[in-house]
């Protein structure tokens, strides 16, 4: 296994993340959430703004700060960490990941990203390798899009999609404010959080896949090439609540029929026409949820994700014309309204490039795939050049307490990451 | 209109319930769960156990205390409030309803029933009436089945349907013991709550139909001839959680579209045979309930109504062997349990009459009718003869902040409870 051996620096070419001490740190992180009573198979629900989830990163914070990096907190909440390198006129290099979790989710989606940029900065300084460009280490705030919110919010922050009445918005539970407030950023200044093009040399981010494909293909490293597109809407549909004894059957309103029928048929219309593309109602809120009334109103999410945004366009057209249809057969009404839209992000082919020798270098076999999951990268990608490592999650499982990465892979993609902030040094 | 005039008593013809009293106190009751900034109109959320019941049951001991009525809270949580008859030897007769609703719901349903049977008892004050048996007024404890809970509570641990470990489940969010312990009951000596059979002479309650069938024929006043029998199920989907994104459409194990799939079987069978029978899913729970992780799990409530037990468990079959299709087409697991059964009960032919006469009395006209909604009613069949008067809900809208009864309809119901009352003493 090769290492860092260029640019006249000092070398030690067995130096290389220490994968005991990485398996260790998402162990001891997967306290902070982890269900009452519960080990770590049983996987975590740190969800953004929650007390979990500002203490696993004062957790992380302390890491980092043992770890010799100036460390702060910026206006939206986002953790940077800092070290310096020998040019102070060039950008740095900018890499990491999450550490927020969707509900009952597993304990690598985001956090192996996050300790392992911390592990190859801590073997970059054990091997006193020094990089040209400054390191910087981020820690995304509120990655994952739950309850109604859209994801990405501290990278989307960071790449100037806001604007400060984005502020006043119930975003998980919490106004926007108040939750950022809470990781201990600065609503006030959110827009001092904005950077401009070309305030990083390249981000990176390693990453499970969160997908099958590596982990079926026995490969140990996904190269990625883009990032789907991702739209999400709200599905509300109004009925009228009534009595579930005295109301005859074919005198009801029930939203909860006419939300049935929209859910099987976003997966009708999804599945209509061949492709990768996926679609999925994964919230559903009825009210007033009570066994003996006829449901009411019921508001669901609708999430379409494709490489092709033409594609989603047209299946939301589909979806929309149907649910009219719906409305019409069960009396009552559906509305479909934008909440959330997510270009597709291509990653620059220099940057694939210099993960595909990193991953050479390492002697691990690679492939080149799309991410069909949103990444903070996708906004990275908005600012400046942009690559992600993959590792293989068994069995293609994430977001789920079934989501598991083997320590191996772990360790391997922390190696390519380390070795891939070299690569791109020399750019 | 004739009042009584039997008995050798001296009464009052023109004393009536005061109709406008009881609309007031219906309004002042109201302001008990109101939605924050909202109107009577907005309904009401007083469910079984929370702080607005509790407060809503404090206003109506202070009127029955007033009302001269000798006013107690049974170990069940149940209020209850006595006036002494000429003859000490006999059983009382019992009458009243409840004053919890579901979330969202309306303000008639059970408080019509107790501000009525306080506006009777007041009347006959008034009146100078004696009766040769007691009068017992009843405030019932969470008769509504919210929450995985089953309904009429109070009355059924009164009609003996309880064990003692039953105060260790969990009902409406609280252990029983906990929720009863909150209204002024207490759990420990909870079986002293069950009566014997005999315990009354009568018990009379006056609800809103909640259905449409007064209210289309213009008939002022219903005459219930027996309550439906209610089968409830809970539904536990099991599929697994994972990732929106990544997840392909054909390897995905979707709680939720199993979920939506049974939903409209259970509409589309209890619809598969003629007959006023009635199927509802009126509760959901998602699992993890995030827009981007495709559903895990989900629970739902099955409710069945109708008044043959031998056809509700017909169609209880059929939904158990559809749910049995539709896991194996879906890739998931669906358990159906038992939640809550309810017999049919019907209403005392006597008790009918009287009800007749005392309509008949008060110069209003007379239908007689099914409850397809369950009551108090149901449980105190079980104790000896029972009897209900039903006044029209406009539209047949109820369990809605929509639900409406004429405040004429409210007076009239009111008298006829009043008159009612004094018809049965005399049996």
């Amino acid at each position: 296994m090769a290492g860092y051996a260029g640019g006249g620096l000092l070398a030690q070419r067995h130096e290389q993340v220490d994968g005991v001490v990485l398996r260790r740190r998402l162990e001891a992180l997967s306290l902070f959430g982890r269900p009452a009573g519960g080990a770590f198979a049983d996987g975590v629900s740190r969800v953004a703004y929650s007390d979990a989830d500002v203490a696993g990163r004062r957790y992380v914070m302390d890491l980092m700060r043992a770890a010799g990096l100036d460390t702060r907190i910026d206006p939206a909440g986002n953790i940077f960490g800092r070290r310096p390198g020998t040019d102070p006129s060039l950008p740095p290099i900018l890499f990491g990941s999450h550490i927020d979790s969707v509900p009952s989710g597993g304990n690598f989606d985001g956090d192996l990203g996050v300790m392992g940029s911390l592990g190859a900065i801590e073997s970059l300084t054990a091997a006193q390798v020094r990089t040209r460009h400054p390191l910087e280490m981020a820690v995304w705030s509120a990655e994952e899009g739950v309850a109604f919110g859209r994801g990405l919010a501290g990278s989307r922050i960071v790449a100037g999609e806001i604007v400060p009445a984005d502020m006043e918005m119930v975003w998980n539970g919490l106004r926007r404010a108040d939750g950022i407030r809470k990781l201990g950023g600065d609503p006030d200044r959110i827009m001092e959080a904005v950077r401009p093009k070309g305030a990083h040399h390249a981000y990176l981010e390693l990453h499970i896949e969160q997908g099958g494909t590596l982990d079926k293909a026995g490969v140990a490293i996904g190269i990625v090439e883009g990032i789907v597109a991702i739209e999400r809407f709200t599905a509300t549909i109004t009925g009228m609540a009534n009595h579930a004894g005295t109301t005859p059957m074919a005198e009801r309103q029930d939203a909860l029929i006419a939300a049935s029928h929209l859910t099987l048929a976003v997966r009708e219309i999804v599945t209509a026409e061949p492709g990768r593309q996926v679609g999925t109602v994964g919230q559903i809120e009825v009210s007033p949820n009570a066994p003996n009334v006829v449901p009411g109103a019921v508001r669901q999410t609708i999430e379409l994700r494709d490489l092709s945004p033409e594609k989603l366009a047209r299946i939301a057209g589909a979806i929309r014309g149907r649910a009219a249809q719906i409305a019409a057969s069960t009396k009552t009404t559906i509305q479909i309204a934008p909440l959330s839209s997510n270009k597709p992000a291509l990653a620059t082919s220099a940057i694939q490039d210099a993960i595909g020798r990193a991953s050479r270098a390492a002697g691990l076999e690679t492939a080149r795939l799309p991410s069909a999951a949103s990444h903070d990268a996708a906004m990275m990608a908005l600012l400046g050049p942009m690559g992600m490592i993959f590792v293989p999650s068994v069995g293609g499982i994430s977001h789920s307490p079934k989501e598991l990465t083997r320590w191996e892979d772990c360790a391997n993609g922390a190696n390519v990451l380390r070795e891939a902030i070299l690569q791109v040094d020399r750019m």
